[in-house]
């Protein structure tokens, strides 16, 4: 294991967080909150921390897949153990584990919290926890990769482990470039929606909070009910921009090079837009007798599909009060999540569709033995390796949630409090069912729950590998 | 396709139907129940079609994987619509689609119930029903197969579709002979089990149910109460044999062989007990405040694990009131199920295993890459056919339990009654929680829930592939 290296990624990393919390703090001065005050704290410890990391660089640049996982679990971790202090220091959220809890969520762009009322908080720390979405969202490494040449040419290794989806197509040649043109895009987006958000009468901190929540898919409100209280215009807004930063990004860029073919071909987006229209329509006819008017069902509807299939976690109504088969149909958009290459998590679309093609195949030679056909997706043959990590990827996404499951229960709340728990968090989106619903929030579990489901949020948001490699002794062995 | 090879085996099932259906009118005329003419009937219709299926021989004998896939499916649709019939013909079950439920259920040894009230049974239909579990419990074709040879060398096809687990063993080079095996130890426990239930005073009646359902895993109860009513002694009794028709059957046969290092050395086996164990203990714990004394709260537990593990779904007391924690281990026995080869449904514990130990090679070779180890159990090497055959199960056993889950929510009871209901079908198991619990029924679910409920225990029992390959249309294409 490359340590030297490892710890100087990490040294960077705090670095960065310090320059992060910049933003918060600026607020803080803004609106006059004495809170700010633990910003700068926090950032002198992050930098501090940090300088050492970097202090000495390591001689050897050369990582392998292993040190790249590692670095970018430890990275993750790091991140939120810091980010955490502006809240204990300022008394927001007193407890550490509670805190941590917060801004993991945040970072993984989950967005369940323990909070049960926000808006008692002041708005420097709301602005954390939203920005922390926005970070989140893109991926630090890929940021922090953007702008430092740090791992030569093997960085390719740190986006594979962090980036979503069962394979990462660099979009040019250069990893770095392709880093800079994804967070070109993404800051593109998130301007766009704040504009929209401004022209609806939003007021600014709640267009910029708002925009970091869609952007990086994450959920954290800065009002108790969510977005129930904003205007419909604000709502649309906001699930036309939840849709869209579901979508591959690399569908942006094919756009912005005016390969539209190419980018209209794209099977997974295809199947995420006809998966979200369905469900729209499934779930407006089970819940036809809850809205005042057909229109009023449909806004308020596709606002929570778009919510949860994009793994966002926004909420204009108390879902868990809708019939059954309408929550059902919402549990299966929730672990299957966004496409590969966006900001959402979950399962992912790519990979539904290339295990269901698999399954197809092997169907196949059963039926006809001597056919032997390959899993293809739009027109390209997927790599036997993306198909194995993508099994893989379903066992242990399995594994983990029956072992979550399990310690979760010990809590002797109800089998659907701990089920979408559980889901909610692997699948980095926020609420769910009975007592995780939209109205409620996750500050009664036990702290052996919170810890479960912290490394739950993580694993999901790395798309499990690099935190269970940390659990396997072999990959500290010499 | 080979039609008349298909058509000749559905023959023959039909005509052993008739056959096995002797064994109820014998029960009628000993207690001279006049239900019994209905079975008269029943075996009519049975012998008349399944005469006219074989009367004109197939020209070729050769099947191919598809052939035998699709006959046994066949044969168990089959097997379940005629032998439902005695159920209307006599109105203990006046509604067919009611009917065809409990004769699924009890051929897949699943032991799911529409009936609120057994008792009211005239015998000879409690009768058949446990006795359907019998025979389903080692498998029709199986049967059949030791007796006829009907598919010349080409039968390992048919076993293979029918047996549970990833992989099938021939005990002896001869498939008929190792079918002949397979029943003469499971004729030897039952009959064993039927003398110590006789020895603990139970009637004779009751004494040969219990045995059929616990043999075949199956758990049709001749009580409302299933076996609480019994004595400690029937209970141990019942516990043992639970467990004991659960561990795979090859280690008996290797016992009789007295080949006993190579019996004792199965780590399927020992993973099975092991699991069993460690779920009493911790179920022992959690309910320590719900029994009278340690050695009650065993015995409750212990009988309770053992129905759910090997998933035959007696019970002796109501488990929906145990708490939260005990409920979700029970439902991860549930759905792992017992040992390949043995007569218990779910996933089975060796599918488990290879799944572990394929996700942990994969995760070793990440971390180092030089490493190309294969997956082995027992000091043998997997066959690669054999993971990808066990992947592409589980990947099929999410999608089918997903969809399920869909369809069974539109009838809008909560979810862990339509998560259990589905987990315990798929699983062979019987019993669930909430709405399915132990003291509960399935006779309130839509007529579409229920043929759902109904695919999938065939699906389950026939280990997904048959049945599902039935929905493909390339199937049925020349």
């Amino acid at each position: 294991m490359n340590y030297k290296f490892i710890k100087c990624i990490i040294g960077w990393i705090l670095i960065f967080e310090a320059c992060f919390m910049v933003l918060p703090l600026a607020v803080a001065l803004i609106y006059r909150e004495k809170e700010g005050v633990w910003f700068v704290v926090s950032m002198a410890i992050c930098a501090a921390i940090g300088g050492l990391c970097i202090l000495k660089k390591p001689e050897r640049k050369s990582i392998f897949a292993k040190d790249s996982l590692v670095a970018v679990a430890l990275s993750w971790i790091v991140l939120s153990l810091f980010g955490a202090l502006p809240f204990v220091f300022s008394g927001s959220i007193p407890s550490y584990i509670d805190a941590l809890f917060e801004m993991i969520s945040g970072f993984t762009t989950t967005g369940a919290s323990i909070l049960s009322d926000v808006e008692s908080l002041p708005r420097c720390m709301l602005f954390w926890r939203s920005f922390s979405h926005w970070i989140g969202g893109m991926g630090v490494l890929v940021f922090v990769m953007a702008i430092l040449p740090l791992a030569g040419g093997n960085n390719m290794y740190l986006m594979k482990a962090e980036s979503p989806g069962p394979s990462v197509s660099k979009l040019v040649p250069k990893v770095r470039q392709t880093a800079m043109i994804l967070y070109g895009i993404y800051i593109f987006l998130t301007l766009l929606q704040i504009v929209l958000l401004l022209i609806g009468r939003m007021p600014v901190f709640d267009a910029i909070c708002t925009a970091f929540g869609t952007a990086g898919t994450g959920g954290f409100g800065i009002k108790n009910t969510s977005l129930s209280g904003y205007s419909s215009y604000i709502q649309i807004v906001t699930t036309v921009f939840m849709i869209a930063f579901g979508i591959n990004f690399n569908v942006y860029f094919l756009i912005l090079m005016k390969k539209y073919s190419q980018a209209f071909r794209s099977s997974e987006v295809k199947v995420y837009l006809s998966v979200i229209l369905v469900s729209i329509l499934l779930i407006v006819w089970d819940t036809r007798v809850m809205f005042g008017s057909l229109a009023d069902g449909f806004k308020h509807v596709s606002f929570q599909v778009a919510s949860i299939i994009t793994t966002t976690g926004f909420s204009t109504v108390d879902f868990n009060m809708w019939p059954e088969f309408s929550k059902t149909v919402l549990l299966a958009l929730l672990m299957m999540g966004a496409c590969a290459g966006s900001t959402g998590g979950g399962i992912k679309v790519s990979r539904i569709i290339i295990l269901v093609k698999y399954v197809l195949r092997e169907f196949q030679t059963l039926v006809h033995p001597r056919s032997v056909k390959k899993v293809s997706v739009d027109g390209r043959m997927v790599e036997h390796e993306v198909v194995r990590s993508t099994n893989v990827f379903l066992i242990v996404y399995v594994l983990l949630f029956a072992i979550s499951l399990l310690i979760v229960s010990l809590n002797e709340y109800d089998f659907t409090t701990n089920f979408t728990a559980v889901a909610t968090t692997i699948g980095n989106v926020g609420p769910g069912f009975s007592n995780v619903g939209p109205a409620s929030n996750f500050s009664f579990f036990s702290p052996l729950s919170k810890c479960v489901l912290m490394f739950d949020m993580l694993a999901g948001r790395l798309e499990l590998f690099p935190m269970l490699i940390m659990l396997l002794p072999s990959t500290w062995k010499k």
